[in-house]
């Protein structure tokens, strides 16, 4: 599969004269913290001395999960269909944040198993994946199926950033095994309890995954291993996230699922976690673990699992605020304040 | 001096309610972690079940230091005028923030060494405080002025927040000494870089604040430490936490020296905290370890070390999404979500 090229992410003179702009802003040196180092990684991304956000899109990628039958979710499979009929009607968290916030929400169904919903756009691989504790969640067809869409789909959305949403009964289970084959932890070390199971449904859930990896034991290119554990909205969203960072959108990393997409994509097209804002830190367990793999640090830790985008939504309006701190705040100069005494 | 008193700020029947509702929304239990509790909080301060932001003001309580002239700074004295100037002309970071997420600015001269600035509210008690390390910061009388300005400043705002900013060279110092007598925390525990001391400078610094407590050991009283310790913007704005808690105005806190002030006016009018979000742990050394011993967590950690009210606009757009969530959000009834398996 072809892959569009990336952009230099992270060009060193003109990393320079941003560093130097934000060194010279009426503040003690690095006094803004994160918030810098952000405005800095924006301007990198768009390639400007001044980045500006605009038109910010939130894409819910949905499916459904044929390891959802296994009984790995405390949530009835049918709850995809109907957390995406409302997120359209706007009852959902992710709807209520994106209207508040002046977020653009578009619902892609990438094989949620139900009549595709009014509103939703129509990326359907199927109706859920294959069970994965049996072989591989999809062809490589499917697989590569997706990774288009995914890329089709960013081609068609206005503005410069892409925040990741998404819903799937079953998808921390994708995320994990994803996780578990990408960076070669134990198992263990990448299953949470999800949506809340209970110590049984921990168990239960671990023991399920361990036959899912045995199942798909001889995946493991990056392709492969998307077709074979991946779930169909993280295949998609991977294909989005490679075309966004290669037409340097920023891209707003939610949580544990969305980082799964934000991996494979990485696996994919290396280079593409240069223009990756991570948004928060969840409580799902092994998301600090992965982030941390990953070399990233998150923007907010509230002790959220909620999943569809509430996490990038919440944090989005740091991204604007790192941006006009950058092109609008005073230099030293230009306000007739004292520097330091030398 | 008479203080106004505060209404419950912990309904528990509103309590019950408020969570009731929040468990019932279409999500997880509990998957919006802290920002549940947020909207718990906002609920019960403004004594409602659904909370609303209306107004937002941003007050930058503004005064120079006696301690200034003793090198405790890495910046100059005049540094204060002009930054007040800077604010408002638009080009402090403040200021940007401000201008950005609809927070009306307010700034407050509280006692700059300087002629007003056109635009500042007058709220002087003198041209900077007292040298501390000498003796008292202030009379008595000059710090019941202070605190009548800052309940008098509450009364004549709109809106129903009061998102808290300072600026004062030197006023690192004064909040250290506040935290050193009202906490009784070891000095050192109490002293952090300021806007940027390096080595020498922060030992001098340390020897200063030592000869201010020893300058000032007989006052144990809040209003006798106010005076002998505080700024008088620290003073003024503790005052009008005070007022603000009282009309039921949430008070958003930004970093080291705002915390001084909630601490202060806690000390003055048990019950404040209560109608205190912290909006973020400062890079500020001893920071985190007063906002432990308050026992309270504030939102953010982004190694923000500014000040001026940064932290506390940065943080301000959670607020009304918190708001939002707990008004907007369907429950499982209203989607027809199905809920956990039983």
């Amino acid at each position: 599969m072809q892959f569009p090229e990336l952009p230099a992410l992270a060009e060193p003179q003109l990393a320079a004269r941003v560093q130097h702009a934000l060194d010279h802003k009426t503040k003690p040196l690095g006094a803004l913290g994160r918030i810098e180092a952000l405005a800095l990684q924006l301007a990198l991304i768009q390639g400007v001395e001044r980045p500006a956000m605009r038109d910010p899109q939130l894409v819910v990628f949905a499916a459904d999960h044929g390891l959802a039958r296994r009984g790995v979710s405390a949530y009835p499979r049918e709850v995809t269909p109907q957390m995406v009929a409302n997120m359209l009607d706007g009852g959902a968290a992710v709807s209520v944040l994106a209207r508040q916030q002046g977020l653009a929400l578009t619902v892609a169904d990438c094989g949620v198993d139900a009549p595709l919903a009014p509103g939703a756009q129509d990326l359907r691989i199927a109706a859920g994946t294959a069970d994965a504790s049996a072989g591989p969640a999809m062809t490589a067809a499917q697989a590569a199926r997706a990774l288009h869409n995914g890329l089709a789909l960013v081609e068609r959305l206005p503005g410069n950033a892409l925040l990741l949403g998404e819903m799937g009964i079953g998808n921390t289970s994708a995320a994990s095994l994803l996780m578990q084959r990408l960076t070669g932890l134990p198992l263990a070390d990448c299953v949470g309890r999800g949506t809340g199971v209970d110590d049984a449904g921990l168990a239960r859930k671990l023991a399920v995954l361990a036959e899912a990896l045995a199942a798909n034991a001889s995946a493991q290119t990056p392709l492969d291993v998307a077709a074979a554990l991946g779930g169909f909205e993280i295949v998609t969203m991977a294909g989005s996230v490679i075309a966004a960072a290669a037409q340097r959108r920023v891209v707003v990393v939610d949580g544990f699922i969305t980082t799964a997409a934000i991996a494979l994509a990485e696996a994919l097209r290396p280079g593409v976690l240069a223009a990756c804002v991570f948004a928060h830190q969840s409580a799902e367990g092994p998301h600090a673990r992965w982030l941390q793999r990953l070399g990233v640090r998150p923007l907010l830790d509230l002790d959220l699992r909620l999943g569809e985008g509430s996490g990038a939504a919440l944090a989005w309006p740091l991204l604007p605020a790192a941006c006009v701190l950058l092109s609008d705040m005073a230099s030293f100069e230009s306000a007739g304040v004292s520097n330091r005494e030398p």
